[in-house]
């Protein structure tokens, strides 16, 4: 028996009614951001391994799939983000003085699943705005988030806010922490209060409190005026609760949450932060935030906020329905069949000739007409019972 | 200088215009396919090496990037042909008894580019019939193919019709050659009359002219006429040059040449065999033809044939346009400007909205109405003069 059809773990084929529905999905995404103003751009999937890690953080090196390069003999890496891309052509490619909106779709690969169950190849979908520090930019980015999740048929989402600049300012205030970021993150992400109360003991007080308080700062609009109480009253840290405060008043179409421990990313994003979920799954769908840093690493700082999501876990929870109808025609030489045809695919008609010796069996289309010759003239109509 | 902006060689960012103009013809072909009846499948980017070249040749191997998978330790291939992998779909995946059609559009990647210009990533779109050994299923594929390059508005077409079976019987016949099967290729391929005349002097004189006539039997339908001459009349050739005659003759759309020496793609290929070429260009744009031995590979023979095309080189000679309009609009917090521009996108509209301290400026779109307030009700106008 041979097994060279089988497929390595967490890889997996598309089959017809799921890849109509991605490829629906993806359309409806596009367009949207197209009305958005936001330009198409296709970055590589292979690029010099410095490139694609540049501005990133640690985990995106681990998931990055690496080879070798037979034209330089130099390291390539296999993309497992397009955002710092999109951040390279922004500020090489393009090289713009003003604002610049930005979206792509495209393949992802990921050298380890995500969780056990996870696909290792994602089809990333995202967009992105360059050149605007203020927060008209964020509240651009996540109208156009609940958009995208609403044009696939997901409208009952959760949005949760964040912003890198609290946990930022606590950091740069500890001075006695310098050097243990790595477990402090770790704590906070899993929050681990034991391991948090094991913060050395140098640090102050109040300090020590704002640590232990992160994680329970966690539910609706109220939790900013309780972080304003419960952190200390350091300027960066009232400012990202006003930016906070200002977009959780003006967004619309989601119930609005508060998560100041939501890290996920915090190793590239610089201001807000926000991850969208929906009912029944733990992880969020759609994820974004600010990285102002990024293109300061490719030698040009530029302001830019952008989010993404994998299309095909999007597609897999959109209630969507792709399913179409089609006409079942013979195969015979007469011109006129031919022209028939031709006339009913170009007005859209999916139109499928049985070939000769078989009967129509096409499993994505429900054939539920043909195409007949009545007195000499070649016309549609129901299909017979049994046929 | 950072220099990590720098892409390797033969590897390139597809910007905003092009990359607008490849989204378009990608979703005119997949929803022609469509009309046809063709199902859209997706495979990995990502297989196990043996899978990804199974039934294929030495060139896809060498063409084809190779990575060790951390989960199983064993080596996988990034994709450098998305045929070999829908042909294991059909044969595993789906498994039907009758006639499938399948479509698909994707990324491959190439170790090395076919030539100083050429990409080494590439997109692929093309489609498969499986399960029907007769000419109607080539014809099929070759009114397709030329149908989609039509949608991309490249309607010069040449279409070159070849057979692999001829060459295959000339080599059985030829005993005195095996082992030499190489060297005639590449000596067919080049049309490389003096290394032909050299072949084993072994050979008896009807079946040497006989490949010395191959390189010669190129132009138009005539050459069927001499093939049947210069060629033995061994049985399997005469079938295959009847296959070339009847296809010749019900194909329509495009010029008919004959060319019994274009191998490209022999090792995998089974019958007839046809590439399209447009003036101006020196290799074909779009190629197909029979493999009814890949399937056979992956433990299921199947009669298949397909066409397919590379979408970046077909968009860079398509002359379609995809230059949009656009409507500027403010940046206000009025809830009727909110609502206004949320009808002008909901009717497809381009609405860009200037973020505060950047007066308009996107390259993509050219901005000619803008949103103004008259008498307190937002109206789309002609932009000013130098606005």
């Amino acid at each position: 028996m041979p097994t060279n059809w089988l497929l390595p773990e967490n890889i997996a084929d598309v089959l017809p009614s799921e890849a109509r529905k991605i490829e629906e999905l993806r359309r409806r995404m596009l367009d949207l951001f197209r009305t958005y103003g936001y330009e198409l751009v296709m970055p590589p999937m292979l690029e010099y391994l410095e490139s694609l890690l540049t501005g990133t953080g640690h985990d995106l090196d681990l998931r990055t799939f690496k080879l070798v390069d037979q034209l330089s003999g130099r390291t390539m890496g296999l993309r497992a983000d397009i955002t710092p891309q999109v951040a390279r052509i922004d500020a090489h490619l393009l090289n713009r003085a003003g604002v610049t909106r930005l979206c792509y779709a495209g393949n992802v690969l990921h050298t380890r699943p995500a969780g056990f169950r996870a696909t290792r190849e994602l089809i990333q979908v995202g967009t992105e705005i360059y050149g605007h520090a203020g927060l008209e930019a964020d509240l651009e980015i996540q109208e156009l988030m609940l958009a995208a999740l609403a044009a696939a048929g997901i409208d009952n989402v959760r949005l949760d806010l964040c912003h890198a600049g609290v946990l930022e300012a606590l950091m740069e205030q500890a001075t006695s922490l310098r050097g243990a970021e790595e477990a402090v993150f770790a704590a906070l992400e899993s929050k681990d209060l034991p391991e948090l109360r094991d913060l050395p003991a140098a640090l102050d007080t109040p300090l020590r409190e704002a640590f232990l308080a992160l994680p329970t700062l966690y539910g609706d609009v109220s939790v900013i005026a309780r972080a304003r109480r419960a952190l200390p009253a350091n300027p960066a840290i009232q400012r990202a609760l006003d930016d906070l405060e200002a977009l959780a008043r003006q967004l619309q179409g989601a119930e609005i949450n508060v998560d100041l421990a939501d890290l996920r990313g915090y190793h590239y994003h610089s201001g807000v932060m926000f991850a969208a979920y929906v009912p029944g799954l733990p992880n969020a769908v759609a994820r974004g935030g600010r990285y102002d840093k990024v293109g300061e690493a490719f030698g040009r700082a530029r302001p830019a906020t952008g989010f993404s999501l994998d299309l095909r876990e999007v597609a897999a929870i959109s209630p969507v329905e792709v399913r179409a109808h089609a006409i079942r025609a013979p195969w015979e030489t007469d011109p006129t069949l031919r022209d028939a045809i031709a006339a009913l695919r170009a007005k859209g008609e999916i139109v499928i000739q049985a070939l000769p010796g078989h009967p129509g069996d096409q499993d994505e289309f429900a054939c539920d007409r043909q195409l007949v010759r009545v007195n000499g003239v070649w016309q549609v109509e129901p299909c017979s019972q049994g046929a």
